[in-house]
């Protein structure tokens, strides 16, 4: 008889959740923890199946494991080189955090564009004082660099609140119809002089690295803002800085670091056109979890039944599989 | 030969539209002012026709003055007994801020959505701590008090952004696809406690003082939302300042209040969950100033040309009359 295989989950599930997703296979094994805090070396080693994010390091070089779904959106603790064996199946939850994270996006924009964060500022000195004039979503072009789940459903968005929308791709596909320029990313240098608004929601992978460099901030408009919502390294942060600081652009959100937490003595903390999140799209909402399980729920189905999952990572390009 | 009429303007504008002004009726006499700082009572007394807005002492019991085209949306300093005579015919700009004031109406309802005030907040103190769940516009029920040009705006963009709208007006009319449900002022108590955002954009008359007083913001979720950018007498301050220091509701984002400016002793601004802004919607845009000398040149050709204008104020209701 074919031993059980062994299927951790690492997911903060109710009971009638847990019940759907041992209904998949109802013969395996099944370990179910809330939290990482609760996972050993032992258990992950062992899995052959795993839903949830094991940290790295316990993970490492399993020879069990089959299958990896994870909660996140990014993956790129485990497409790295000597994590994974190659024939491991990866797949991310990218689809489920696209609504909740592309309004945080806006509210970035919108605070920015009214001077929320120095109306802020000013309240906490009592002070009843103009901050200067505003600048309308509906008079804007927004750059977008990486039009996936986050970014395509943040320039749909703004797209409906009148801002025209450009967006930059790895590979040139079909056009939606809220996307009202489409480029390829060797465009870059000659789109970022028109916009008013850079989002970055993009990958860690070596193409992505300092994408916005010190070159390409110096070709933004003095009006232009940035916002980051991807991974720290996509952003030359001195080059950053220095634009803030000395005012060549008008201002940036950061919700990512190259390290974080950041450092406490860092400059940005002072900088007062910078608004800083904590790497958490300012609180994800309480449906976003339910959204992260029904999706591991379909992707775990899928790959019981069919082998393969809608949402599953291409360890090359850190990018989802274009044919899966 | 009759004597010629004249027309005090007290608009900043370029000589292009100076010029266009003056065509609408050559023969008259024009004396242009870009702000009220060189507009003595003997100036204001003498004109039989006046665009922009005079300070209402100046212009109170002015027997010259036959049309008064405002640059503001709101015009209750002028419906008030004693200041304009009965034949005066009155017009505000509605239709010029809608679009600026809606998108600072959503800016506010995100930031206090992802708690941007508090992170602002931390920022200043180099703390990277998580404010805890936000929440989605798309989840959300918007209830709007004054659905006119600002409040329409407001919910046409909120309904786009995937918000379930509902309206409550003073008299019922056709309802625009945008608004789900569409009310009467009398069914508010049982509207709000539905409502997640709370949202006011209402002319300063008897009618809307403190229509939101203490027994209704005893009915509201505890985690609703409210925001008011119409007068600040809509709100009952001590009920709401009361409700904010409690948790009693989420928070709110107010723009106007009782007294302007805030006084500097107010507990308001110590309020970690109110987001205040000094009475200009987080500033004006540019392209509002452009829509407003636009508005006040077609009124003032109107005027001329047939003798009503389309946004002319009720002095019974302060609102847009509703034939014209």
């Amino acid at each position: 008889m074919e031993e059980r295989k062994k299927v951790l989950v690492i997911l903060d599930i109710n009971k009638e959740q847990k019940e759907r997703v041992i209904a998949v296979a109802p013969n395996y094994k099944y370990n179910f923890h809330k939290s990482l805090s609760t996972v050993t070396r032992e258990i992950v080693q062992e899995a052959n199946i795993i839903i949830g994010n094991p940290s790295k390091d316990r993970v490492r070089g399993s020879e069990a494991l089959e299958f990896l779904q994870l909660s996140s959106a990014g993956s790129e603790s485990y497409v790295k080189e000597g994590i994974l064996n190659k024939d491991v199946i990866l797949a991310n939850a990218t689809g489920a955090y696209g609504q909740g994270i592309s309004e945080y996006m806006i509210s970035l924009v919108l605070a920015l564009f009214r001077n929320l964060h120095i109306y802020r500022d000013n309240q906490s000195k009592h002070l009843w004082q103009d901050a200067g004039n505003s600048r309308l979503v509906r008079e804007s072009t927004v750059l977008i660099l990486g039009p996936g789940d986050i970014g395509g459903s943040f320039a749909k968005k703004m797209h409906n609140l009148g801002a025209k929308t450009i967006s930059v791709r790895r590979t040139m596909g079909t056009k939606p119809e809220y996307i009202d320029e489409q480029y390829t990313n060797d465009s870059l240098d000659s789109l970022i002089p028109r916009a008013d608004v850079i989002a970055l929601s993009l990958p860690n992978t070596p193409a992505t690295t300092n994408i916005i460099n010190k070159d390409r901030i110096a070709l933004m408009k003095k009006s232009a803002i940035v916002i980051n919502v991807g991974r720290g390294n996509a952003i030359e942060m001195e080059a950053l800085y220095e634009a803030l600081k000395t005012k060549r652009i008008a201002g940036a959100g950061l919700d990512v670091f190259p390290e974080e937490p950041l450092p406490v003595d860092s400059p940005l903390w002072d900088l007062d056109n910078l608004i800083i999140t904590p790497h958490n799209n300012g609180g994800e909402p309480k449906s976003t979890n339910t959204k992260i399980i029904e999706l591991c729920i379909k992707n775990y189905t899928d790959y019981i039944n069919k082998g393969k999952v809608a949402t599953e990572v291409d360890f090359k390009t850190g990018y989802k599989k274009s044919i899966v």
